[in-house]
């Protein structure tokens, strides 16, 4: 039987402190060279994006992958299928909107675990969507908040947001009225923004930035979109990325900074490296670091297993028969 | 709601003659230079493969994948997931088992359409597995076949394939003792075999080729296996392929012949473009031809979605909810 889980399921099936666990799991993996990862299938349509991208995890006996397509307009769909690896058989197909939202805030956990200093206890937040909201998550998973500062451009959907870090998250919530302001005392920033359409896509700049700080930008997975400036790469003494290949094809903001010459290679690290101590993440506690995510398939295979097994543990999802036939020769 | 279609259900949506009519489509498309396919990604695992496949076929408005894994030794699963290109929506997953042998089949009979003689009659089918028959099944919708001769080393497997031939597809069919015999009269040559661990894994020799002959070799679809030998490469005045990229990258045969210098690249030509009439299959009643299978993502999604629409018609298959969510920004 082979286990189906729509959007509720997989809400109610994730648990964010196991699912950075998962994904720094699959990182150590990756490190090892326990893992097949080729580069992601980015294909255009007529009217948008269709996306496949495999891993297989040979220690952790899983394998799979997320495909999504749509368009930013007219709204996108993912999918997520995971498959025992050693015997084959399908073990679970399922929703991947708010898991792929939920495994990058895990690895913005990972990232901020290892990048941002040990005493950082306060957090701004720019951007009040679902990548805001899982990625602040794991942020207060990995560090003791004890303030969170949000800016949006809308007021109502800011104070919404710092509504829900009190209620959900048992964290004291303020808003700010520029992104300037709401960045300007924090320890620990997650950028996580769609400013495609705007005047200016630029929502977090360099110029703000300020010693023994950690930024972590979630926004700009496509050359076209944007979220931060080059001055913030110039900045950062330190950059991880969860895919130094990937950042340079599909992020719009390493693109744009390359271009201006605000890209110095050799401070960039991967996160893998950061997770087994072959790199580190931070060197001093007046060190500027940055994390620039573009999101991996190790990351939805590793957290597509942990909702797997959590939904097991919970009993949710529907079963579908095994509607694979094994074809032997 | 998506159609979940297993084995069986396939199987008894499949109609040849509206699958070769779709590959036929497909390859069209491909030519109009409609479709989108990058190489298909090829993986290692620990104790197997496991395979993606991708192609959006801009112009039918259906795209989606097939997906396979496991070895040779343990067994293989396929599964072939559709999309609707424009709306986005999740049509169909299925199981590909079957339908990948039909597909290679139809693909055959597009080839065998294009490139055997008007008045071929007779054919040859060295190997008895699933896909001789649906290559035979294909070769007998675009040729009036009035005899068949099949061998396969095993006697009894043999005579079992020939009885089916005749109760199913009603055309006389006899055995032969070796290949050779089995191809000596024969117009259309169908080769579908599996001879990995044999002494000898070439299960058809240029030697045995004669005029006017159309051949059509369906294994050695890894580096690793073989069916054919150079000197087929070599004998074949005019030779099409599915994809010339893919058939240096994947078929032993072909990887074989390049290395013993028997294979001139100025024969070769790709079958979309025999349907389209930019290269032509056959110029004289007198010229050997062969085509050489690799199969693409193209005949998937064609095939699939012919699949779907039988299957529709049918009611076959269990429907269960749209799990995906359609994401909006």
């Amino acid at each position: 039987m082979a286990l189906v889980l729509d959007l509720n399921d997989v809400t109610r099936a994730t648990d964010m402190t196991s699912m950075i666990e998962a994904v720094e799991k699959g990182l150590r993996e990756e490190a090892a060279g326990r893992v097949v990862m080729p580069p992601r299938l980015n294909m255009a349509t007529d009217s948008g994006f269709f996306r496949v991208m495999p891993a297989i995890m040979n220690e952790s006996g899983v394998m799979g992958y997320k495909e999504f397509h749509g368009s930013i307009t007219n709204g996108v769909r993912y999918m997520i299928a995971i498959y025992d690896a050693a015997e084959g058989s399908l073990l679970s197909m399922m929703d991947a909107s708010y898991l792929t939202a939920a495994r990058t805030g895990a690895t913005t956990g990972v990232a901020t675990k290892y990048m941002a200093r040990q005493d950082a206890k306060t957090a701004a937040v720019i951007g009040s969507g679902l990548e805001a909201r899982t990625n602040l998550q794991a942020v207060a998973v990995v560090r003791k908040l004890d303030k969170v500062t949000v800016f949006s451009p809308n007021p109502a959907k800011r104070q919404a947001f710092a509504d829900w870090i009190k209620s959900e998250l048992g964290i004291e919530a303020v808003t700010a009225e520029t992104a300037e302001q709401c960045t300007a005392e924090a320890d620990i920033i997650v950028v996580a923004t769609n400013t495609s359409g705007k005047a200016d896509p630029i929502a977090y700049r360099g110029a703000w930035m300020r010693e023994g700080m950690h930024v972590n930008s979630i926004g700009s997975t496509m050359p076209r979109l944007r979220e931060i400036d080059p001055d913030t790469f110039d900045r950062a003494q330190r950059i991880a990325t969860d895919s130094v290949a990937q950042i340079h094809e599909e992020s719009g903001d390493v693109i744009t900074a390359v271009e201006d010459g605000k890209f110095d290679a050799g401070r960039v690290v991967e996160l893998k490296d950061l997770v087994t101590g072959a790199a580190t993440g931070r060197t001093a506690a007046a060190e500027i670091t940055l994390f620039k995510s573009v999101g991996t398939a190790v990351q939805d295979v590793m957290a597509g297993m942990a909702i797997y097994e959590e939904a097991r543990r919970q009993s949710l999802g529907t079963e579908i028969p095994d509607f694979l036939d094994l074809k032997t020769f």
